[in-house]
């Protein structure tokens, strides 16, 4: 029973990537925000295969159907249930899997967890499923807007080509401005990197790399501003923790950091501390090395983290592996796939993010008497 | 209500720096269990404070009482309540401290959330609440090691000396009886790294820093074998999911990554996957870059990742800040702190990663009919 | 968030009556349970509207789809979905309580809570949402089979006419084959109820109700026997008050009892207690007052328990009430209704039992090393 | 795991009756809030064994020590631990019962689920549990004071003395000033019973019922004024469902039934139903069958309900039973036991009901955006 997360702005989600469809519903979503069909579909077109020609050519519309929850536009305090049917599956294209299991793919743990699994394209274990996520993403995301937080994630890394954004976040307050440029410039191109010079380097390698019939690895930057100041519940549900238990769950992602992340473990605290200072009401800190998280609680700068991403593991080389009866078999990838995940992957880091930021913000109500 | 972690073996902590003491309640603890007080009050010691001269030096004797759950040493199936009085809590130390917010703190956000804060020492955001969680940790071991799963945890980074590991272990299997002499070396040089020679400079650099009246950061590995086939909860419970929060909740930490980690982000799928051959009934792969969990669901082989800890915030110099009214104010560092929180940190990783393992032990219970 | 139920085989439902449809989420339950999609329609069917002339004359086949989680009449592990949509909503016939709260409906409290309120039908409080229950609930109980649990519910009151079992359940271990037989006459006559006679008068007197105008309250029994010795998770996770909870979730429903009940407040110890004694390698009870539940765990013995209706509010007299402006005005019944709720109630009381047995069966799994 | 309840104001309790000690932790309590432990105190002495000569003679005074969690008498938003150390515990009077199971205790079902059990005064599943119960209640009721909730239990029933109170406070509003009265009334007697006369009949029977060494149930009821409107989360935690689950994880109940109840599964609608009207710009209605809840969310109206206790199961006449070995073997009572229950229940309906009205105004918060 692990396809829920959030406390109260809670998620659950169903479907396999080649069943009928795939679906959420999103428990806790107080009543009478405006909720807008149009927007879910936006940003499902964002994750969208196909969409370009560095991503996977299988063609899906993802059509989002609300089934429950809203009536008149607004939300009523019941569950709202979101549907997407699967359209394009091509379900032959993995027959030749039925009996193996792909290197560095679930197949083998889906099996040896759960005795038997449904092998078309990935069944629950596909990336598919993160349609899912950012329809509720969606949601929660009209739930932030609703409070002023803004929040936009993008490309900075694609395999070595690494646009370091951790310095000019960390040393100063960056602008809303400023991110609202970065947002602009990244949806503006195919691989969603806020740097276009990049953007373009960037896309001439996944090129190379899918010709060579390989994929690559890459990291998707976050960024929230406006966020209230107490979000986040210690010791365990502090808004980092949950962050990076969202952000862990998307399909091959290996790695979250936030604020000065790993950089932070060779500094020193004379280097690392953020001193405070008041502006008006207002409290900031000179730096924000802490990401705008202190003791587990958002401290109202900008939150920002990095998500790593592995290389998508299908890919056209043999390689060695075993079927279900242990013996030794080469495997070639078939099907449809990315060349490299994060261009697609950058609403779904978006919608994960956007939940827990929705779900602490409504925990965070109970704070006080 | 943030002070609980897991679903089935279920632990709740409370209490403050300077209050009675701190304590946690195990819920879900399976009956039958050999339960030795000894060991917890090991790996508290492991933890303890004043430990060495290069850890702060608060002296608690840290004893941990049971006072629940536990009769002719075994465990009941019903709650196990520990507790840890406080000793050595010099309250005074933080008179200075009533209406000052120190920087990198939990102080502001802690304030800003509940609208008050016990400033003594930290209260509930002191690392000290740690300890509990140690002693929780040591309650899930006992049941690992019933399960013949084994665990270590070791520094491989103070401030830039990086003793890297992950290629060792990414890339083929390493044997149980290898991690059993790291883990040896780890424990038998004050700063806990697996490494000899780089203990003796990661001792230096830390001595250094305190002279300097400053802090460093650094690395804790830790490495899971023998771990079943199976353990993790897909969608949103994945096993590097629950493992990364529980991590991101321990203080100071910034960075979680498993398997190949951030580098992965970086390389190809040729070279980032691990091929599958078979040995007897076993399934193994040649490399391990996925760090033992694919698709969220552990695959036998040995997990690892690595926990990235910013410095301490609490230095000597004297810091800008604000108050309660949000006036400047001058901070600078007085009570006892450490000048480098890895060393100690490491039971805590442990306990934490025990705590989530024997957790989704219990839940794969329920996989199967 | 109130949603779910369930630790480890949760249900998650969503749906109003006069929406698209309505639906549930059954997660985890175990993989490799064969399941028939036919039984799930057959307990929808004995729940379905206009089965009979003593129900409501809304004609809805209920016809309900799996959507995920099942692949080749198995189930994967991974979440079910099912799907009910709504086929004879007439909404117009709502159209005049938009502005009017229906006494003893939840208009009032619902348009309070949520400041909003989807008035077509009782929208998310209509007992239309129970269809969600039952679908989830015929999963529940192919678990329960497997697990060579039996479970029957039958009506044994409607308004003054009581059929008292209590006394024959606790004075003795009722026969399987007895508790067969009752359930077989039970679905025989359509008010089930499993004594012919009083069948009959039960009919009689739900026409005459309706003739009326008016509505009339019952009482359902049910009993599970062969349920393993050991569920139940005290303290507060008691199998009876599981039970409780289930059944006070369901419309209508103002009272649970179990064992011996009510009239157990009234009895002295020395007539109350259930004396053991042993037949091979089992232990039973010469009684069962206990209702085969002691200190909130089976003890293998037959779980009974009574659960009390309140009548339906929905009448054809003119009665007093208020509108959203706070005015008086008089409601008269339309839509079309129920003049006695129990026959229909039967299949969701056992839906719901179900639910709360196979969660508790999975949750047993982790209650020893 | 079933050792907490409540979903933001979260109760876990933990501890044996012959161990070190009982207690709570109470986490999700908002900041802010005036915490006495003197009012702890003295609803632990409400509950105290060897309060009057109709209850058991075990000589606890039940001191609560406050752990955590508050500081300068007012809760810091972190979770409060309460001990309470046992005292009179009389090991030895058990020592013939460590292999045999007590007719109608859970001895058995205790060793049958856990494989073992601690047999000193019933361990976990002694009544003496319910202390950490009571003293968490005692925080909940301070929070509802806060929100100027009130809430009473009395006594309206021992053995076939029962005060019918449903009428009086079903058919009309029951004014605040006479609950008080009734609550006066009650705590002025052993028994508390809000009728004097009807208090001394059965504390008769109570003494004859010692006297022939045997015991007797009894019923409890509830009433809780002013409770603000919208508590309840349909459609699982309505606010009936989760004090039905409250209630029946107290020892010894078997029943729970509010507004109409079981009574009401006789009536017909137009009897039954509640009339609204509006009295400035509070909505009411002009009975209250409904017992305070619509829809399972409450509607402002007095909130009423029954909980039916059996008799204590411990008799001074010999009961056949069987041992460990499934020999039959004769019990007899020993160890200081109550003749009664009820008396000393009646803090316990009190402050569990508490922990679930406290937690449904927290929930509450995030029902609007």
């Amino acid at each position: 029973m692990g396809n829920s997360i959030g406390e109260i702005f809670r998620v659950t989600t169903f479907g396999e990537s080649h069943g009928v469809g795939i679906g959420a519903v999103v428990d806790g979503c107080p009543a009478g925000l405006e909720i807008s069909l149009e927007e879910i579909q936006k940003d499902l077109d964002r994750r969208r295969p196909g969409q370009s020609h560095i991503t996977t050519q299988r063609n899906e519309s993802d059509t989002v159907q609300i089934l429950s929850g809203v009536f008149e536009n607004k939300s009523q305090g019941t569950p709202i249930a979101l549907f997407i049917p699967n359209e394009d599956a091509k379900s032959k294209d993995y027959d030749h899997l039925k009996e193996t299991f792909r290197p560095s793919h679930a197949d083998y743990t889906y099996y040896a967890k759960y005795g038997l699994r449904d092998h078309r394209g990935g069944g629950r274990s596909s990336a598919r499923a993160t349609a899912a996520v950012v329809a509720a993403g969606a949601i929660a995301k009209m739930l932030l807007r609703k409070e002023e937080v803004k929040m936009g994630a993008f490309v900075t890394q694609v395999g070595m080509l690494n646009v370091e954004y951790r310095e000019r976040i960390g040393t100063g307050r960056m602008l809303n401005e400023e991110v609202e440029k970065l947002v602009a410039v990244a949806e503006s191109n195919i691989v969603r990197c806020p740097d276009e010079k990049f953007a373009e380097q960037m896309i001439s390698l996944i090129e190379q790399v899918r010709k060579d019939g390989d994929t690559i690895g890459g990291v998707i930057t976050c960024l929230i501003q406006n966020c209230p100041v107490g979000l986040g519940e210690p010791l365990f549900d502090k808004l980092q923790a949950d962050l990076a238990k969202a952000m862990l769950s998307i399909n091959a992602v290996h790695g979250f950091e936030y604020g000065s992340g790993f950089d932070g473990a060779s500094k020193r605290g004379s280097e690392n501390n953020d001193e405070f200072y008041s502006e008006g009401e207002k409290i900031l800190t000179r730096t924000n090395y802490s990401g705008g998280i202190q003791g587990g609680i958002s401290n109202g700068m900008p939150i920002y983290f990095n998500v790593a991403f592995k290389p998508v593991a299908t890919i056209v080389a043999a390689q060695e592996s075993v079927n279900l009866d242990g013996d030794s078999v080469d495997v070639k990838g078939k099907g449809r796939h990315d060349p490299c995940v994060v261009p697609r992957a950058v609403p779904i880091v978006e919608a994960m993010a956007a939940i827990v930021i929705a779900d602490h913000l409504l925990r965070n109500r109970a704070s006080k008497v």
